[in-house]
């Protein structure tokens, strides 16, 4: 354990292993999470040591290479087979975020498509999740630089509202466009949903923007429409946990009550993530796997049960907001609406 | 302190004294108060040991006969002023449910209009506290049975959310409703609303439903949207703290947000409540004040702060739900239109 890390960084490779401040411990205490083997990490995933899309991304891949590591086998094709066992292990941590799957793929790409031994195998796959790693951390810089751009002009500064947490410990842009929009001298401050049942918007989202110095008005998720309807929120502006081709956008439970709510007030309703969050293999909201998480998320807080015996539960983590109730998709490559994702992808990727 | 009352009844009136389920321990206690002053009974209301509209009103009438029976004058003039006096204390716990000005207003008519001494007066208030709350009583029997009838006609049993606690507890007909449909046979289930930051629809709704042994399900208030979607919610039935004329109604916070994701599901919203809780005389909505309560409840959470120092909380109590997003008013006198409201009352009460 290492007590403290200096700045919001919730992953840091060091050493030949990978240090997470342990989400679900903040903001009561910092502890920092040392990960030295697959297991670990998938475990970290699991229990929400680390959480966000993003992060989760980074974390497998880092997790594969873990794992690629702990095979002391020189046999190319063995080494690879296992790999693939490793793979299915971390793959069934967490089902909704695409990313997850994403940086795996990409991990057993490179490792498929790396000539030579199984060492420079596994050099390659370090490379490749540094790389992930990396390029994560500038697609949100881009992203929050480009977001603040399509935000609404007001004659006043900007209040936004945000769901969850979308920020650096998720690796995730949302709260990087309001802090982009902070450091323009564009917002007057944010409003965090506490999001329950696991409250990541009161411990997390508060947290970041209390570490910036950013204003931060607390309230329940049930606030948000009387918040709109007083004239207290300009816009809205989450993450997502996977977005399909058409642009419905899967992230956490709340995020569709909050688009209809907004829309009913008129009110634009961003999603900002990195393309490595849109599944372009789903043509629609419809197929996005929804986890459903442990029922004690509901009944208790803390250590006190909320409920009496006899009452059953439903915990969806996540829900499904339609593209139409999306104003824009802010995406490192710039903000797109929803029903041009598909033609965005071919322009800036050139895939067919 | 009385260990137990054996059936849901939370305002007894008993040898002088009420006796109050203490609905700030529910579930996990059933403790009884004993109330004997007004000033008790004002700070029963205020800390919310009793709750909901009509509970309030009823409790408020008899905390008037409480405090009448304390005033040792025998002067008639003298007696009525120290009334009055002890009213303006009584007013001041909630000012959201109009059902509290409306049994102290009724409760001062009735010592006014009665002649004779302070005696006769003191007991003619005593029979107007019983009365209010008999008719309270009476009226959610009446809504209950009659609200049955309005709610949709579906092929399948009927799944009915409600939010907060419109119960036996406040003396409200939600639940009466829902009881109903349980009674005919028309019921699946009830899927009940957390109803953050108290979380009335957690502590007490499910727990009147374990009391009857009606099917609860629990979720989380950013959840019903995407019940919703799922077709998982048949209609809407919720209280009212107040209720204007043009039919727009203060209800406990998030009820707004739950009529405009039901609109957006075409799902029939509901509002349950006595004549009572209907305020003639204000013409809309916008007039009605909206409490705003300790922001302790909503950055910690039993003995746990949730959120770091330097964060901001706003804790509206209620919010207003347009007329419109409304299918109809469950009343003791029928189910109405909002917008018929006025008609209802000429019609009804005779009264121009």
């Amino acid at each position: 354990m290492i007590s403290k890390i200096t700045e919001v960084n919730p992953i840091i490779w060091e050493n030949n292993r990978v240090l997470l401040i342990d989400q679900t411990c903040l903001p009561g205490e910092h502890k920092i999470v040392e990960i030295k083997s697959y297991e670990e990490m998938a475990l970290a995933i699991k229990t929400m040591i680390v959480r966000g899309a993003p992060s989760i991304g980074i974390s497998a891949a880092y997790g594969m290479y873990l794992g690629a590591k702990e095979i002391s086998i020189t046999d190319r094709n063995k080494f690879l087979k296992q790999l693939e066992e490793i793979a299915v292990i971390l793959r069934k941590t967490r089902p909704t975020a695409v990313n997850l799957f994403w940086a795996i793929k990409k991990m057993l790409k490179v490792a498929n498509q790396t000539s030579g031994s199984v060492e420079e195998i596994q050099i390659a796959l370090l490379e490749t999740a540094k790389n992930i790693h990396a390029e994560n951390l500038q697609a949100c810089k881009n992203i929050g630089d480009g977001g603040v751009e399509v935000l609404p002009t007001t004659p006043e500064k900007l209040n936004i509202l945000t769901h969850c947490n979308a920020g650096a410990l998720a690796t995730s842009p949302a709260l990087g466009v309001i802090r982009s929009a902070w450091r323009d001298g564009r917002l007057a401050k944010v409003y965090a949903d506490e999001t329950r049942p696991r409250l990541q918007g009161a411990k997390l989202t508060t947290w970041e923007c209390v570490q910036d110095n950013i204003p931060v008005t607390l309230i329940s998720d049930n606030m948000a429409a009387h918040c709109m309807k007083q004239g207290l929120i300009h816009a809205v502006v989450v993450g997502a946990d996977r977005i399909a081709a058409n642009g419905d956008t899967a992230n956490k439970i709340g995020t569709y009550s909050l688009a209809i709510v907004a829309k009913a007030h008129n009110i634009p309703f961003f999603v900002a993530a990195p393309l490595s969050t849109i599944d372009f293999k789903i043509s629609d909201g419809s197929q996005i796997p929804i986890e459903e998480r442990e029922t004690k998320e509901i009944y208790q807080l803390g250590e006190t049960r909320i409920c009496p015996e006899g009452v059953e539960f439903y915990n969806p983590a996540f829900d499904v907001t339609p593209a139409e109730l999306i104003a824009g998709i802010m995406t490192e490559y710039g903000t797109v609406a929803p029903r041009e994702l598909e033609q965005f992808r071919i322009k800036q990727l050139g895939v067919l």
